[in-house]
C-alpha cells in the first residue's frame, strides 16, 4: 500500500513513517519544517534530541521511505503534482498546527484555523484531481465533541429534542444527524470545521474518508526507534505539551506535577504505540466511497487528577521525588463533567490496547530521565502564562 | 446608534445602508466592490441598474453615512483601525462571499471559505481588541441546518440520543446543545465554520453576537429606494441569484421559470424589507456579553414548486407569458423532505410580516419589467451549468 503522510516531521508523522515503513509500506512523508520553529519561538525544544531535518531525510530513505519539504496548506500545487506522482492509495493528513493553547493567544487563531483548513483543502483538492478512490485519512480530535452531558457517540447518532412546546412543530420525530460539535478553542474549532467540508466531500464529491476523533496521545517511543536518532519530537511546553508527557518532563527535573484547577477534567487517552496500531488497521480498511467515516480512537478515558496520581506513582517507584500541585486553569473548560465515549469501531477492527498507562508511564519517565538536562534548560515552559480569555500571567499555585 | 457595517455594497448592505441612515443611525459602511466583481467574472450583472461606487459614495454622504472602500478579510489592520475610530455600538457582518454554486466550482471552495472565515476574523477581533461591547450581527444562513428529519429550533436544543445499545454508556441522559449543522454547500460550510466560531468567542471572550439564520430574501426594493440610483443589486444568474428573484427576471422576458429537479425543496423565505424590519429589531435587542444568541429569520416555509406557482399566477396577471419548466437539478439535496422551523424570537420582538408572498412578487415583476432589456442581455445564465459533483454542462428541461 502506498501512503503519504502529510506533516511526517512531527510527533506522530515521524512515528509513522517508521511504523509504517517496517511493515513494507510505501511512506512519502512531506513536511514544512514549521513544528521545529514554533515550539523554538514559543521558547521551547523537544525533550527527546530529534535528528536534523537533513538527517532524517537520510533516515527515511534508508528505512525506504521519502521525506520532502514542502508546505500543504500554502503551496497546493506541488501537493497536487506529488499526488499526481505518488499515486497514494491513502493520505494521512497530520500537517495542522496541533495546539489548543497557541490557538487562544490574541492574534493567532486565523493562523491556527487558516492552516489547518488549508492544508486539508490542497489534500482534498490533490485526492479529487489525481486519485479520486485514495483513502484520505484526517486527524480530528475528541475534543471536538467537547464535554457534554450525553454520552458521544462515533461521530453521528439518533437523535431526538426533548421538552420543546414551542409552535406548531412536530418535535416527536427522531433522525440520524452529526453529534453535535462543541469545541473548546479556536485549534479544536478548526478541526470541527475539517470535520464539516469532509463530510460534504464524502456527500458531493464521493471522497473516502476516515475522520479520527483522536484521544490525547502520550508516550515517547515506539518499537521502531530503536536507535536515538530515530526518536519522535516530544514537546512539554503549554503550548505544544500534552497531559501525560509534560508530566513526565515534570516529574524526571523535580518540578511539581501541574494540575489545571481541580483536575476532574475527563478525557480520552492513548498510547503513542496504540495510536499507530489503530492508524494502520484504518488504513488496512478504508471507507468506502462518498463514505464520511468517524472514528473515536482512544484506549479509555481518565481524569488529569487520576493521571497526576499515576505519573507520581511510577515517578516516586523510581526514586524521583514527585509532587502533584494544583494551579490556576487558564483555560475556560468544566473541571467536573459528564463523560463517557463510545469507542467500538476500532475494536471492531481487531484493536487491543498493547499496554497500560502506568506501564507506558514508566517507561517514559526512564527515556526522558536520559534527557534531563534539556527539559530542565527549558523549565521556564512547564507552568503556563497564557490564559483562554487572552490575559498573560503565570499560573500560581492553588 | 452607531452602526457598522461590512460588505455595504451588497444586496442586503446597501439596503441596509439606506434602511438605518433613514432612521437615524450614524452607518459607516465598508466594501471591497468585490460582488460586482464576481457577478461580472461569471458573465451577468445585476439586473437593476445600480449606482456605481463613486455614486454611490456621495449618495450615501447625501444621506448621512459613509461608505468606505477596504477589504475585511485581507486588511484586518484597517478594519481594526476604522472600529478603533468609528467606535460602533453594533457591527453588521455580510462581508461574506454568499453563493453556494460558487463555492461547489472546482478549485473555488477555499476562495470562499478563506474569505468568509477572514474577514469574520478581522471583525471579530477588531472587536476584541478596541470595542469589547460591541454587538457584533453575522449573517448566518438556514441552510447551515441542511434538511433534517426533525424540526429546526433557533441554534440550540435539548436533546438525547436514541435507539443506542452500544457499550455501558447511559444514553438516557438529555442536555442542551446546538442544534446538529448539515450544510449543502463549501459556502454554507463556511457559515458553520462562523457559528462555531461566534459560539466560542462567546464562550471565552465574552463577545456579545447574535448569529442570523437567515432564509432566503428576496424583492427589489425598499421604501428607501426612492430614486432609481438608490436601488439596491439584484442578481439571476445560476451563482448569485436565488429562487424567486431569479424567477422574476426570468419572467419578465419570457424565459421559462426554471425549478430544479421535483421542486419539493422546502427552505425559509423573507421580503428584502422584512429581512431590514428583522435586522434593525436585533440590533435594538442586542445579545448581553458572552451570549451567542441564534435566531432563524425567515417569515415562513415554501416548497420552490410553489413559489414557482405564485410568480406564474403574479405574471400572467400581469399579461406576461410564464411557464413553469423542471430542469436537472445541478445541486445534490433532497428534492422531498421534512421540513418545519421554529422562529419565534424575531416575533417576541415585534416582527410583523409587511407584505405577502404574492403582493412581493407583483411589485418585483413590475420594477424589473422596466430593466428588461438588462436581463435579456445576460439570458444564457439563467440555465445552470455547474454541477455540485464537479461537473459543467447545461441543465436539461426533465
Amino acid at each position: 500500500m502506498r501512503v503519504l503522510i502529510a506533516g511526517a516531521d512531527g510527533y506522530l508523522g515521524w512515528s509513522l513513517l517508521l511504523h509504517l515503513a517496517a511493515r513494507g509500506y510505501r511512506v512519502m512523508g512531506i513536511d514544512n519544517g514549521s513544528r521545529r520553529e514554533r515550539v523554538r519561538k514559543v521558547g521551547s525544544d523537544s525533550a527527546t534530541p530529534i535528528a536534523s531535518w537533513e538527517d532524517r531525510t537520510k533516515l527515511a530513505l534508508a528505512h525506504g521511505a521519502d521525506l520532502l519539504r514542502a508546505d500543504v496548506a500554502t503551496d497546493p500545487a506541488l501537493i497536487a503534482s506529488d499526488v499526481d506522482r505518488f499515486r497514494p492509495d491513502a493520505i494521512v493528513q497530520f500537517a495542522e498546527i496541533p495546539s489548543a493553547p497557541y490557538s487562544m493567544i490574541p492574534g493567532r487563531e486565523w493562523e491556527v484555523q487558516q492552516n489547518n483548513l488549508a492544508s486539508t483543502w490542497s489534500i482534498m483538492n490533490a485526492i479529487r484531481k489525481h486519485a479520486p478512490r485514495c483513502h484520505l485519512v484526517k486527524l480530528g480530535t475528541m475534543g471536538e465533541y467537547g464535554t457534554p452531558n450525553l454520552p458521544i457517540p462515533e461521530g453521528y447518532a439518533e437523535m431526538l429534542v426533548v421538552n420543546r412546546r414551542v409552535g406548531s412543530a412536530d418535535w416527536s420525530q427522531t433522525d440520524t444527524v452529526p453529534f453535535p460539535r462543541q469545541p473548546g478553542s479556536f485549534y479544536h474549532a478548526s478541526k470541527v470545521h475539517g470535520t464539516i467540508n469532509l463530510a460534504l466531500a464524502a456527500k458531493t464529491w464521493g471522497l473516502a474518508c476516515t475522520d479520527i476523533q483522536q484521544g490525547v496521545v502520550f508516550g515517547c517511543e515506539t518499537p521502531e526507534m530503536n536507535e536515538p536518532d530515530l526518536l519522535t519530537r516530544l514537546d512539554f511546553d503549554e503550548y505544544f505539551g500534552t497531559a501525560i508527557n509534560r508530566f513526565c518532563c515534570q516529574s524526571v527535573i523535580g518540578h511539581p506535577i501541574t494540575v489545571y484547577g481541580k483536575g476532574g477534567q475527563t478525557r480520552g487517552f492513548l498510547p503513542l504505540a496504540d495510536s499507530m496500531q489503530c492508524i494502520q488497521l484504518i488504513l488496512e480498511n478504508p471507507a468506502g466511497a462518498g463514505e464520511h467515516r468517524v472514528i473515536n480512537q482512544i484506549e479509555a478515558t481518565y481524569s488529569v487528577r487520576e493521571l497526576a496520581r499515576i505519573v507520581r506513582r511510577e515517578a516516586r517507584n523510581l526514586g524521583m521525588p514527585a509532587e502533584v500541585a494544583h494551579i490556576d486553569n487558564p483555560r475556560q473548560e468544566a473541571e467536573e463533567h459528564f463523560y463517557q465515549v463510545e469507542a467500538e469501531k476500532l475494536r471492531a477492527m481487531g484493536y487491543i490496547p498493547s499496554t497500560t498507562v502506568a506501564d507506558e508511564v514508566r517507561r517514559m519517565l526512564i527515556t526522558l530521565a536520559k534527557y534531563r538536562d534539556r527539559i530542565e534548560k527549558f523549565r521556564h515552559v512547564l507552568v503556563p502564562q497564557q490564559h483562554w480569555s487572552g490575559e498573560k500571567i503565570p499560573c500560581a499555585t492553588t
